[in-house]
């Protein structure tokens, strides 16, 4: 047996054990083929089976129509930060962005860069994005809102989405898609680097509204177009199969194991529950998001010195915790306890923490 | 033991077989870390020391000096196609095209999509690409000349590319990269999918002349700019992990197993001669593809009938011989003998053939 540690890695995160084990199990022979799923052929009746059962997933867990378009495309959410204003955004037109932090402000850069029009009705730059806007008022005239659900870096999260009219939301979900239900009927388009909820790097799922294709411009390219990935079910050209595979096996995991989004979520709020709970006891640990905009997901805290957090990240690792470490722009310490972190996981750092803050109290 | 088949696949193609165990038996536990390659971050020393040895191993095994940068880019040679305009040929300027095949005529039509100047200086279209045109003269104030080392769908390949004087050749070698030692000096970038000779499905590798970096405009949304994976080693975002990790691999097997690209173009040549030489005797089997031009990596043939044909893919896939179907857009039969398919497999193939003629003649 593999010496396994807890993993709070922010992404790549934690995948379930039961998935990683399938995959070893098949991967000299994938399903009869004879073929590693990472030889076979994208065009093979196996693959097919595949692709549509991690899309036809997406749609059961989600509650999404047959409105919406389940893709998966390469490139990472960064690479989505630019097809996004070359697809929706003409000349002539406007986009609603709000800015939570680092990714929100990484994908106003991008509509910027190609001398779209964009305006931030929103930002929590302020107070170091430690929170997430309330009463918020977009322009009806806007061709889209971009949001971004739940901040990786910052530790922040959208407990609710604000009210855009008509106006359709296009939400950078990658660090919380699939942890709890959603109103998907709010969304022109869901996007998620899969490495973070759903699987391995190397894929971005997206979900898009099928009327939005008709806004993409002729002289897009290819393989920047939306349109070009909805017509041929991501097979346009060879999509990642290993990753595609492996987000199918999740998506099974969380239909079939845990039994749903609702019931993700409840384990979800119970790991959070216990991980906040513990800190807003102590006076040694401090969260650093704002109460009411804490993401589930990756909780940010501070201990009493720069030193200490370090030593904190150093134990932790030599007693099996992995990942503590805050993102390097912010510093400080975070757990990262996506969908494949167990209740155990977190209980297990929750009385690490306890016996730190004892020694070093 | 898996019942493992030949794998004549054009891609993604087969993986050497001691690639693919070390994958799956350290597929729970990379390299003690205690996590999955799938799940391990990016910025840890586990992966560094990953990318870093594939950078340099594709080096040693090219010949390639610091003036060069090797690159992992995810969206396969397809948005390599968009991308090379993009950075390379700026409003004013003009490129070279030589159109081989289907990806040839990809390649050029993703340029004209931008307006750009685009000069097609040679083609073979006029019988359907079973040759690579010869005495090219190109254009001395063009950009770049692009030229696509290899068909995979036509089966034709350059045995020799063409003077260009000193306009820098950018070159797509998706499928014969590393199965030959090649003049790299002549190469403003060479391009691959890894899925065919490198790697699994899900990244391209990329290998830049410095100097071409600072042709780009500031306009080039970030992550379609050569410079950003160039400035980052190719850690801007989180790249494909589990993709790279698996070049690696392969690229240690070629050096170490191998022996390094001339032990492996021998191997190749002792393959294809096999296959091409045995055809050659039969009156059943007809390559494809002039005899001067024909691939080593992609043997395209007919049988007296597409009949025939068809029996013939399904019979040897009965006896664990894979992939032998051509291409949808041409037919007939095609055999890819990459680098991974042995010339074992090819022995097996070939005495397949000769008793399907047998009986079938």
């Amino acid at each position: 047996m593999a010496d396994r540690i807890y993993n709070f890695n922010p992404g790549p995160a934690a995948l379930p054990l039961s998935v990683l084990e399938e995959i070893r199990e098949n991967f000299l022979d994938f399903r009869g083929s004879g073929m590693s799923i990472a030889e076979i052929s994208h065009r093979s009746r196996e693959f097919d089976d595949v692709i549509n059962d991690a899309v036809a997933r997406t749609k059961r867990l989600l509650g999404l129509n047959d409105d919406f378009e389940v893709l998966f495309i390469q490139g990472g959410a960064s690479l989505q930060f630019c097809m996004i204003p070359m697809n929706f955004l003409p000349q002539g037109k406007s986009a609603d962005y709000v800015d939570t932090g680092t990714w929100s402000t990484k994908a106003i850069k991008e509509a910027e860069l190609q001398g779209k029009s964009v305006r931030v009705v929103a930002s929590s730059e302020d107070k170091n994005y430690c929170y997430i806007p309330q009463n918020l008022t977009f322009n009806d005239d806007a061709a889209f809102v971009h949001l971004t659900s739940n901040n990786t870096i910052k530790g922040t999260q959208w407990a609710e989405f604000p009210a855009t009219n008509d106006v359709p939301i296009i939400c950078d979900m990658s660090s919380d898609i699939m942890s709890r239900p959603l109103d998907v009927n709010r969304f022109g388009m869901m996007y998620a680097g899969a490495q973070k909820n759903v699987g391995p790097a190397g894929v971005c799922l997206v979900i898009i509204r099928k009327d939005l294709l008709d806004w993409i411009p002729d002289t897009v390219p290819t393989m920047l177009k939306y349109s070009t990935f909805a017509a041929k079910n991501s097979l346009y050209n060879t999509p990642p199969c290993f990753a595609v595979y492996t987000i199918q096996l999740v998506l099974k995991w969380l239909e079939e194991t845990i039994g749903g989004l609702e019931k993700m979520a409840a384990i979800n709020q119970d790991k959070a529950r216990l991980l906040y709970g513990f800190m807003d006891g102590t006076d040694f640990y401090r969260p650093t998001a704002a109460a009411d905009s804490r993401s589930l997901m990756n909780v940010t805290f501070r201990l009493p010195g720069e030193e200490l957090e370090q030593l904190f990240v150093q134990q932790a690792l030599a007693k099996g915790l992995g990942g503590l470490k805050g993102h390097r722009s912010v510093g400080g310490c975070r757990a990262s306890i996506y969908n494949a972190v167990s209740l155990e996981a977190v209980g297990a750092l929750v009385e690490f923490m306890k016996t730190f803050a004892r020694e070093h109290g």
